[in-house]
């Protein structure tokens, strides 16, 4: 490992991380040596992503240390769920300009109280000086080549995606403002939440093995994200920007218009998007009924190349210009 | 993955990452998707570890890029050589002001010209904007419960280093000096090269599985590193000072005294020191006869945990004051 330039690394990791340890099966050899040593479990296929989160571009400056070690955790586990696989282990590299022992000991709680949730082990990292910045690495299982890739999706196939994507733009837009006396209380702290604690639909990615034929995680907004999945298996397809699932507090926040632009360019849901071959809707069903976040048909995928949405009997090549402004 | 603040990440990662690809076994998905998949070789552990090397901190403004690509997985290939592990999979976060076309592709090349070697394989990461930093993670194999720790050094085990530590540190020093006359152009550049593109000792840490009884990778200065060897397995040492390997170049450059300085708390090495047990020094020495770098036998553990070193019939329970400069 590298030392030079480390914060009294030994003593910082053992604090505020080695000490919270989540089991999770397969650790040989934690946190303390050159590397970890990890065993796979038998029959099953590694799965391994990795996002930096640096402040100013990913995050504003004061962005509460608490959410930051939360999210820079979930949205990895949002890769690991959108391939179908379950979490297993993480290292963790965190740039600091300073080490203070406050800001340490938030982020720490905020990131351990999704490890347990996930559940997923920290089991190695690298602590520098430097600018902030956050870099995760997760490590999955999931059965052998039964990862669902971004590129399985086929004509017919329909498109879902789960929650309601567009409520983590609006509450990253609502942290720039005063309380409003429009906007219930209740409502405003749901949506910055979202932005704050995104979901990662780890339960729903690993049900949909064998039952969605592409997957993606929603992290540049639906449109992008669902054009990435045709685009990957070279087809289109027809959306209907009527069946966007769009939440009662973003609507009361927003009205509708803003609200359905926020579900389609927004950004920062980690939500999945995933298609579905007709035999599957019934299997589909019968799954999502025991989730607690809806799973909702806004298309169908279609032969040709071009990504086509619907609004009120009107059909646009891209979505309408009030639904590009970011 | 995160997008938001990315640099045309798709354009950038196809044209001077995923296209110079180097084949390694168990690659079922690489860049391009949510997460690589990848399969472990049967009957083996998983070794993994991650580093970060930030401008300013861990290396000076202006370093080439071509030498950044190589030492950012050097570094990382060292904590895999120290475990015993060969290299499989690596995935590199690129954190970057701007993206400049040429400074990219001088980095690629650098990366890959150690990759390509090693072997291993790039199989995903993540290009943000941001201040520069790297964070490399390595993925390596060793076969079940046969890795070299940190901690399994007993009394009476021998204590080597391969290669000529402080040759790093020394070729630093010269890099912010004017050539002079005393040293020839050869051993100048020799020491810089030393500094720029560490050696990761990865066929010699794989040879010591079986023979090693504990191990870790010179990253700090070997007095340092030595020292954290002996205390994970609660043990002292008595080490020779007059023993330490320096290369000829180092003492053209310095004399006697600073390349022992040098050779004891220098840093950024990238070699390996190791304990061996009597029974199997033998063994050790016909293997390293084939190695192309010197392995040297340094000093024996102690079962007190006093760490002392011996120069000229004198014994210190430090480095002389003259050695600890750093």
């Amino acid at each position: 490992m590298i030392r030079r330039g480390s914060i009294d690394e030994f003593e910082l990791i053992r604090r505020y991380f080695a000490r919270r340890q989540v089991k999770t099966p397969g650790v040989r050899l934690g946190i303390g040596d050159d590397a970890a040593v990890l065993r796979m479990p038998p029959g099953r296929d590694l799965v391994v992503s990795t996002d930096c989160m640096v402040e100013g571009t990913h995050f504003p400056v004061g962005t509460p240390a608490h959410s930051l070690g939360y999210r820079a955790l979930a949205v990895n586990l949002s890769d690991l769920a959108a391939m179908g696989a379950r979490p297993l282990w993480a290292t963790l590299v965190l740039s600091l300009p300073k080490a203070e022992p406050r800001w340490l000991q938030d982020f720490a709680r905020g990131f351990f109280s999704l490890a347990r949730r996930a559940p997923i082990a920290l089991v190695g990292g690298d602590t520098v000086r430097g600018p902030l910045a956050i870099t995760v690495t997760v490590h999955g299982a999931v059965a052998r080549q039964a990862f669902v890739s971004r590129s399985g999706a086929a004509p017919d196939d329909a498109i879902y995606v789960t929650g309601f994507p567009g409520d983590a733009v609006g509450g990253r837009m609502l942290l720039g403002r005063g309380r409003s006396r429009a906007l219930s209380s209740a409502a405003r702290s749901y949506l910055v939440r979202r932005f704050h604690y995104p979901t990662p639909r780890l339960v729903q990615g690993a049900a949909l093995v064998g039952v969605a034929s592409a997957m993606i995680d929603v992290s540049d907004g639906l449109d992008e994200d669902v054009r990435k999945l045709l685009s990957a298996a070279k087809v289109g397809g027809l959306l209907d920007i009527a069946a966007l699932p769009v939440s009662p507090a973003l609507l009361r926040a927003f009205g509708v218009a803003r609200a359905r632009e926020f579900a389609l360019t927004g950004g920062d849901d980690y939500e999945l998007a995933f298609t579905v071959p007709p035999r599957n809707e019934a299997r589909l069903r019968r799954i999502a009924a025991r989730w607690p976040c809806p799973v909702t048909r806004i298309g169908v995928v279609a032969a040709d190349r071009d990504r086509i949405w619907r609004l009120e009997g009107r059909l646009f090549s891209v979505p309408p210009k009030t639904f590009r402004h970011f």
